[in-house]
Order: structure tokens, then C-alpha cells, then sequence
């Protein structure tokens, strides 16, 4: 549905909880058995049998998705029709908050050598300096570097060598604005490329990017190591119609990780500070602000860190604390729960998989009595089939009763 | 995904096995048992095991797909977005090469009377002469006719009274080239009709097309029964990106009958040349070949013959010797190896049909332990689900580990 606006029912009437274990999709990594199936998980096992239960593709058949279109299509944007800059999800991913009047770059130091004026790469990751030395960098070149021509600079150091840069400027602006290439040469004993606007609104932001380069040259001149920098992924704040645009739901992400809360700001949600980083508290903070909104995002990371690591038992250690947690979560009553990823991470590949995720949706309008467990296995004979991610939301707003008939 | 090549590791690190029992499909036969579910087949039912399954659709839910948008949704086009004309078909299956600078039109031998200047049509296929009356004809006119006006004129036989005629252009042609009317009137006791074109350049290759008619009724007016020749389906190679321009894989095509062969040459696969007709040469062809090419189609007749036939028997005898020599191409180890037809052809149908094509997936990054053989029903039990057959190529790609992650 191109509108699905205008089918949703208006009003704050019901209460529908996402919750997102990170990468919670599996291959078999023990015995034939997948994470989530070696995993005992009681108070889930309760919960399916009772559910409408199925698999979501997050992009596409065989395509694998960073967290960006993986939580993108989770709240209802088609993926393969957006795009998220590299500069902004580096920059989301350090916590920083991206306006429509920014530029976000990643930024790599590195190190050159002159021959005579002319810097030439001969390090393009600076040794992988420390992040501590990262940091004392940033510092120096922050406070040096505060604007530059009435452009706001805005640093915050990554791991290693990486760090975020964010231009902003007095002024919104466009898609334009970020068609510039990457000063990473991509080879070593030739200068770093010269930032290049493919228009007039990119080539303002070129020359800013330009300055703020020779800027840092002069200034870490005398470093042994990280005396440049590099920059890639010039992008801006896409243009996206916000989450409640879509759907009218007041909703807000309760997340641990930066990247997540970062992603959930893209699309207007509020979200949630609390202390600590543990499921309980995430679930603290649900039961606090419980009253106050429609959509509740809440996004548990650990499922997939240890996916990465290719630490099964770890993964299923998170999956069985979750489990034991989940009585919790269900005193609140939500009209609407549904438990999924936003990708699959396999131990064995220690890394995302375009592999189907699993997802139940639990409301008093399912058919269930299908799947036994929440597990790959289970939901694949689930009543929802395989479907695409950003089919979810509407899924989610129809178990809510929020959808009118579509035509007479 | 629009731009999958973008996503594609490019390199020659994985071998990709795709085999196609053209047809394999099918309905109960006997016992409520389809062909696949009669066969006895060890070897697929302890590989199915292990592979992820499920089915694919060729074209679209209800539609029978021809053998042309069959394979090119296996090689990973979209059949719905691309027309073979009739006439390169014909050429393809004659085992004709086609060329950017070729119109290709389906012949039949016709049955005219005159009256006073005027051909009548009396018979539109002259009778079903015989195939060998048909090659003595075909060269008799090919000796007499071989350019008109510069365009070279080629000819090749088919079954009874078809032929395959290609206008060879001095250039390149565009597809309104192919904007021509058949000459067939679809009725008797009226004359054949005047090809004409739609534009400027179908024009011209009409009035080619037409001194073709006129030399051949002078040349034939005393034949008895083939006097003279109606044209149908005049078509120009479709302008497609080639399989590697996709996909960045060196291909290679391992079949026996030309109409595959001729597809797989459609999209710029190589293909293969050998002795013999039989499954076994088609391995022996694939295992010499298996080092100089990172995919591979192999295709497979006899199961669609046979269910064109409606012999089940015979199905089932093709699909267990298949079976048999499995071993012999588990050896190779490729990387990822599908096993799949391009469409149902159900012995109780006699004809390609519409439904979905159990297809297997081994590799080592399937879920797997779900289907206990390789048939329709077992399939669709399996963790691919039912998908569009054109999606078949990107999720070979992603068990092959060749596709990077979509956004970060």
C-alpha cells in the first residue's frame, strides 16, 4: 500500500511492543540445532503456541543487510528504496545527532609524506593508531577547528583510526549537497583526491571539506603517524516521511547501542535515556514510559554481538535471559507484541546472512497453535509465510484493529 | 535489487552448480504420487537433507511459462520484463545463431491456388509435408536465394512444413525493427497478407521480407502441394545485459538440445560442445570443463519429454537415472549446487503448466533437516518458501558468499 496513512485508525488506543533481538536468526551451530533452538526458552515456547508466527526477509532474496535497511525495513520503509549514507549511519553509530542541515563524513586519519607541497598517502589508516590517541587528536583539532566560512565542524572520534565529521551548515539542505568522491585515494604513493562537487550545492560543501583538510594537514603536521586525513561517504540526513507520518503511532526506541537510537531518531522516534545497559533495564524504562506513547521499539543488541563472535553459547545464553525476562514484559499487556531480528547473524558465518528472520505476533487475532517454539524451524509452517520486512508495520497496525477497510 | 552487480564479490573464488531437469514438476500419476515421489532416488533424498528448499515460480501465480522466460528466470532475469520474440525462438531451437544485426521469422510451407496474379491460400501448411520434403525444398531455395538487396538471406529446416528464415542486416537494428505483421491470414480462400511495418525501419525490413515471398513463389510455383511460404513472428535479439555484465561470472552451458543451447548464448554464456546426448556425457563434459568456469547450467531434457508424453514411466526412469549419477557430480564439491526444472510439465497435463518447481539449494550455509526428498510437497515445507524464480540467481550468489551487505 502506497497510503497506508489513510487507512490507519487515528487515535491512542492501543499499545503494540516491537522487540528486536539483534540478529537472532540462526544456522544450525550444534547437533543440527540453531541458537534459538538449543536455547531453553519456556515463557517463549507459551508465547508462540499462541501466536501468528512466519519469517521476514530484510531486503531481498540473497541479500544481506547492515543494520540500517535491516531496521528501516522493520519500521515500515521499503529498504531497497533508501538510502542511508555511510557518513550519517558512522555518525549515528557514535551517537551524534544528524539535522537537515548537515553533511556527515567519515573520516580516516592517515598518514602522508610531503614531496614538496604535495601530500602523498603512505599510510591510509595511520598504522591503525590507538583510539586513545584517536581521541587526544580529535580533541586538539576541535578545539582549533571550531567553523569554518560560518560552517559549523563538528568531530567525534571511532575506533582506531576512524573518526565522524558533521559540516553544518547555517542552511538546510538538499540531496545534492552530498555528490561529492572520497579523498581516499584507495592506493599508497599517490596524493589524496582533492573533494569534488558534482554540482554547485556539493561543490560549496567540497570547498568547506577542502579547507577543513589542509586545515588539519597544517595542524598535525609535526604527528609521526596520523599527520592527514581522509574522508568518505559524504551524505545527508535522508529525506524519509517520519514514522508517525506513516503510521500515526507515537512511539519510542528503547535501546543501549548508539547506531540503534541513532536510526530510530532518523525516523522521528523519541527515545528513551535510562541507565544501565542490561534487558532489565531496557525493560525499566518500558514500564516507565508505558503510558506516555503507542509503539514501543525495543532493541536488544547482545543476540547479535555474540553472533559476530561466532559464540553460540553466548547467544544462547542472551536468548534464554531474554526468555526469563519475558513474563515481565507481558504483565504490561500490549495489544500487540511481536518478538523478531532485524537480520539473521550465523554463528558459522560471524556475520549478517540474508537468511529469513523468525517473527511472532502475538494479539488476540491470530490462528496459532502452529509453531511449538520460536525458532527457524518452527516458524517457517507459521501462518504469516515469508514475507518482507516492511510488511510487518502494517501487520503489527491490523492486529492492533488500527486499519480501516480498504475500499467498499 | 535493481543493481545487484554493485553488491557482487567480484573474483574467481567459488564454483556454482545449477542443474535443471527441464519440467521435473508434476501432479499425482498414480497412487496420489507424483514422478519425483514414485522415483527412488537415495542420492537426492540424503542430499535434500542437507540443503535448504523449497519452490519457485517461473513467471507469475497461473501463468505457464514457454521454455524461453523459463530459463531466462533461472539465469536471474525478470521474464515478465523481456520479450523472445517467436521467431528468434524458432531460430534458437533450430540451433541458428543470432545476431544484433538479425530479424528472425517462423516459416510454414502454404498451399496456394492463383487466381489470375492473385495467391490464394488453400492449405496453411501445405499439406504437413514431410520433414524431408521440407530440407530438399529449404535447399532448393537457399542454392536460389541467399541475398536481397544486400541482405544476407539464411534458412534451416524444422519439423514438417516449418521453417527458420534470418534477415541478416549490414547493421545493427533496433527493436522497431521487429514491427511487422505475419503474412499468415489465419483463414482459407483469402490471399496471404502483404507484410508491412510499423516505422521507417520496420518498413524496410518488411519490403525485404516481401521480394523473399515473391522470389520464393516464383521458384516453388510448380510444386504441388509447398507453392508457397507464410511469415510469422518476425523478432529481433532482445537487448539484454549478459549473465557476466550481471552477475560477474565466467558461465558455461552444458545441454544437448540447440533451443538451450540458444538461450544460454541469448545472455553471452558460453557453451559447452561433446559427444553424445546422454547424462552421462553431459558429466563428462562438465567435469572437463569444471575448472575454466565459475557457473555452470547443466541442463536435463528427457523428464519434460516425457511429460509431454504423459509417460510417467519414463519420468521416473530419467529422474532415477539422474539420481544415479549424482555422486559422480557431488565429487566435483561445488560450492553451491541448486537442483531445479524451469517449470512443472505434469504427464496428466501433456504440456508445461503453471506450477511452482520444487528446487534444492546445497551449501554450507543452509538450515537444512526440514525436507526428507526432493518433491513437490517435501519442498514446500522448506526454508526457501515459494519465491519468483528470478530471485534464484541472488540467493545462489549469497550461499556462494559472493554478495557483500547492503548498506552499512
Amino acid at each position: 500500500m502506497e497510503n497506508l496513512y489513510a487507512l490507519v485508525k487515528k487515535g491512542r488506543d492501543a499499545k503494540i511492543l516491537l522487540i528486536v533481538l539483534d540478529g537472532v536468526g540462526d544456522l544450525p551451530v550444534l547437533e543440527g540445532k540453531t541458537p534459538l533452538e538449543l536455547a531453553k526458552t519456556p515463557n517463549l515456547d507459551q508465547l508462540v503456541w499462541h501466536s501468528a508466527t512466519g519469517l521476514h526477509i530484510p531486503v531481498d532474496y540473497g541479500i544481506t543487510p547492515g543494520s540500517g535497511p535491516g531496521h528501516l525495513g522493520l519500521f515500515g520503509y521499503d529498504p531497497r528504496k533508501i538510502e542511508i549514507g555511510r557518513g550519517i549511519l558512522e555518525a549515528l553509530g557514535l551517537g551524534l545527532e544528524i539535522r537537515e542541515t548537515d553533511v556527515a563524513v567519515r573520516g580516516n586519519f592517515a598518514t602522508v609524506k610531503y614531496e614538496g607541497e604535495t601530500p602523498i598517502v603512505i599510510d591510509r589508516r595511520a598504522g591503525r593508531i590507538s583510539t586513545e590517541e584517536n581521541r587526544r587528536l580529535i580533541e586538539r583539532i576541535s578545539a582549533q577547528i571550531k567553523e569554518i566560512d560560518g560552517v559549523q565542524v563538528i568531530l567525534c572520534s571511532g575506533k582506531e583510526h576512524r573518526f565522524s565529521l558533521i559540516l553544518r551548515f547555517p542552511y538546510k539542505l538538499s540531496s545534492l549537497a552530498e555528490k561529492i568522491n572520497d579523498t581516499d585515494p584507495q592506493a599508497l604513493g599517490v596524493p589524496p583526491l582533492t573533494p569534488k562537487g558534482e554540482n554547485e550545492e556539493a561543490e560549496r560543501v567540497a570547498q568547506i571539506a577542502q579547507k577543513f583538510i589542509e586545515r588539519v594537514g597544517v595542524l598535525l603536521k609535526e604527528e609521526a603517524r596520523a599527520n592527514f586525513v581522509l574522508l568518505r561517504g559524504f551524505s545527508v540526513k535522508p529525506d524519509l516521511p517520519t514514522f508517525y507520518e506513516n503510521f500515526a503511532l507515537q512511539s519510542l526506541c528503547i535501546a543501549v547501542y548508539p547506531m540503534y537510537k541513532g536510526l530510530a531518531r532518523l525516523v522521528g522516534m523519541d527515545v528513551a535515556t535510562f541507565e544501565g545497559e542490561s534487558i532489565s533495564a531496557e525493560i525499566e524504562a518500558l514500564k516507565r514510559e508505558w503510558d506516555r506513547y503507542d509503539f514501543f521499539f525495543m532493541h536488544i543488541k547482545k543476540t547479535d554481538s555474540y553472533g559476530e563472535d561466532g559464540n553460540f553459547e553466548g547467544k544462547v545464553k542472551v536468548i534464554e535471559e531474554f526468555d526469563s525476562l519475558l513474563p515481565e514484559i507481558l504483565e504490561l499487556k500490549p495489544d500487540v507484541l511481536a518478538i523478531t531480528g532485524d537480520h539473521s547473524t550465523p554463528c558459522v558465518m560471524k556475520s549478517h546472512s540474508w537468511h529469513p528472520v523468525p517473527v511472532l505476533i502475538h494479539s488476540p487475532y491470530c490462528l496459532g497453535n502452529i509453531s511449538r517454539r520460536f525458532t527457524e524451524r518452527e516458524c517457517l509452517k507459521g501462518e504469516l509465510g515469508i514475507f518482507p520486512s516492511f510488511k510487518l508495520m502494517p501487520l503489527l497496525l491490523a492486529h492492533a484493529n488500527k486499519l480501516t477497510k480498504f475500499g467498499a
